[in-house]
């Protein structure tokens, strides 16, 4: 291509898109409201055929309206074990956010150290965490707070590189931890595949006390119902390998029923379950038990869960689609400088444009209403190195918007390539 | 009287309370299940007439269905700020549980301390805290677990000794805290008067950084509606002298709407808030706004909040009368040796049996199939130096159950102090 023609039309472009007084924000995961519409839908037909505020006394004999069950109601123990293969006491329901249950689980290794530690984390020189990257920006804004260190590992299509993480846990006792979204990863939407997750189950770790923070996020999140990836069960793989304890498995109905008004869940071994539970005792009385009846009406079985989450697919896989046809054909020309993924469920796809042209991309983006994923977010402390991840977030907007703001960052990518290359 | 004579008496009388196979319990403050039956109608009726699951859109504009608004909807935060009388931007609206946000707030201060401290808790030799006692046990739980000492202040009816406080924290700087129930206690029922409100605001800290937990739990959990007991506005009386970080306040809807499945709420100053939102932020995306919003349907105003209480206070009110007028009746000998509270409000009577004589009660009590608090739990570390004080909570009880076990409790207290006597 002609680099200076190929300039002056995207600027032409962009001036044009400019000039529109576009407004758009595809930078968080959240659903649609057509997505949340039909879950509420759901819940209030669930509520209405059960009687939900009159029948509130489950299999616990306990009344869901009243103080009671720290570990959750049996229901959905019972539904979370049959989803994440889990003996049911070897679960917790918690609240509305898996990210407080992490939260949580980082504070008590902090102040308490967990049953292989020597000491309480806070009584160690330095705390150092794994953190594969691209990955996600909770997790490790979370940590630095926590003032650890942040070790960055590449990812690739079948998840870290776990040659570089074996030699690192089994040289380094400071590292205590790893950040894995297991299935469609937080940009990328790779799934882990049976090695990697044989491989972080039976690695030898340095630090007896190394955790796996096990953020299962998007289990069940499929965009072709038709075509179910699954990923092993590493609970169970690191049992078979005399590392019970290396993992804290998370999870959530956050993108199943509604975003913050969910159900979190936290599955680990018995030891570590103990120590939770016996935690969890001073910070309080129970989590929110009419919360998780209401849950319990709605998704009785495994089944229910994934019927229903055939049924959300269809609000998520057509933005996907266009997002990925708009990318391809915007961007057929521009192979050799930009990657992008293509996911087969999760809620977000990971762009990568040329080297050192990320900021300038989100900037240009900005400049012209349209707000992504802060870039650099998707790295430790903000800094990608190669100034070039973007994670882009389909799923919020209208699809008109989406085709619009598609077509504008498309336009911006090319423009931040070309001023590059035309220096 | 002739001990002798009433000891076999009541030894006798114990036989055939035992001889009746009792199963009751009257340990926890848990609102009765007519309570929460008539709290299920409220929210069904309020749910059907505003059509909750359709109508999730209020004055944020925000989604109550989806994420955003870490500091909970402006509905809340309004009514909460006109409740507690604090400026609305001095709010948070937290999860189903204060206690939580207790437990929050001190994991904050151990790992960050707070703006005036010279360093995070958990790195100074030792942090006490002060617990007026008897106290809420789970106050004091959650401290030793984090390894604090607990330092024991007497309460007297105008709320804790305020000479002695005042000199503790004036010569002590490793005291950090208080624990406080301003109104209705647990487990006296005992109301601070301004003078103590006021003392707390002003009194000196050797300690920068003390704070007050002060646990407003029942604010508007009055027995006669027309006898509204309030408290002092502490927050103003902090900031009037100078102390405006000083405290954190707490309150909860846990017995106005659902125990385990209400709302919870942090007042504090400017500079707290921020560091609570700050640290927050890092914790959840949010707290559940459905269950926000469906209480905001229901509680519009505080008007609603104490019309709501009144009503509510006719599921209580019975039972502490029948329990008080027990007591009295059956116990008019034993004046010289037991003493307890008339409390107007709240969820508890505090019951002070003979020296020595409480172990022995809570034991006949549970040999007899009547489960009581567990005696010693209002006190720091679980140890009542004077074995006397034990905590009646008569509200989840059937009455005809509660009329049961009063007579059986006042029984065997008398049994206790009679084996005493006899010795």
């Amino acid at each position: 291509m002609n680099i200076k023609n190929e300039f002056e039309n995207e600027k032409s472009n962009y001036e044009t898109y400019k000039a529109k007084g576009i407004s758009l924000d595809i930078s968080r995961g959240k659903p649609n409201k057509s997505q949340i519409d039909y879950i509420a839908s759901v819940f209030k037909a669930a509520e209405n055929k059960n009687d939900f505020y009159v029948k509130r006394i489950g299999i616990d004999k306990s009344d869901a309206g009243n103080y009671g069950l720290p570990n959750g109601i049996s229901e959905l123990r019972n539904l979370f074990s049959d989803i994440l293969d889990v003996p049911v006491n070897n679960i917790i329901i918690g609240g509305n956010s898996s990210l407080s249950l992490m939260y949580d689980l980082i504070v008590i290794n902090l102040l308490f150290g967990n049953p292989q530690s020597r000491r309480p984390w806070k009584d160690e020189v330095k705390i150092k965490f794994l953190c594969p990257c691209p990955g996600y920006d909770r997790h490790f804004a979370m940590i630095k707070n926590f003032g650890f260190e942040m070790i960055p590992v590449p990812m690739t299509p079948n998840g870290p590189d776990m040659d570089i993480i074996e030699k690192l846990v089994s040289e380094d006792d400071s590292i205590r931890g790893i950040w894995c979204v297991p299935i469609y990863s937080n940009p990328e939407g790779y799934v882990y595949s049976y090695e990697t997750v044989m491989r972080l189950a039976k690695m030898t770790c340095s630090a007896p006390d190394f955790r796996i923070f096990w953020d299962n996020a998007y289990f069940a999140h499929h965009l072709d119902p038709n075509r179910i990836n699954t990923i092993p069960d590493i609970l169970k793989l690191c049992a078979d390998h005399g590392n019970e304890d290396r993992v804290y498995e998370f999870a959530s109905t956050s993108k199943i029923s509604f975003p913050g008004a969910g159900i979190a869940v936290i599955a680990s071994s018995k030891k570590n379950i103990a120590q939770i539970q016996d935690q969890f005792k001073y910070k309080t009385i129970g989590n929110d038990k009419m919360n998780m009846w209401r849950h319990s009406l709605v998704f009785k079985t495994k089944a229910d869960v994934y019927a229903h989450m055939a049924k959300l697919s269809e609000f998520n896989r057509p933005k996907f689609k266009a997002t990925n046809d708009i990318l391809e054909s915007e961007l057929k020309d521009y192979g050799r400088y930009v990657h992008f993924t293509h996911p087969e469920g999760g809620y977000f796809l990971s762009f990568n444009t040329m080297k050192g042209c990320a900021k300038r991309t989100y900037a240009l983006c900005k400049a012209a209403g349209l707000i992504i994923t802060t870039v650099g977010d998707t790295y430790p402390n903000s800094f990608d190195p190669d100034d070039s991840n973007i994670r882009i977030a389909p799923t919020y907007a209208e699809m008109d918007d989406l085709v619009q703001a598609m077509h504008l960052f498309a336009c911006c990518v090319k423009l931040a390539i070309l001023e590059k290359l035309n220096l």
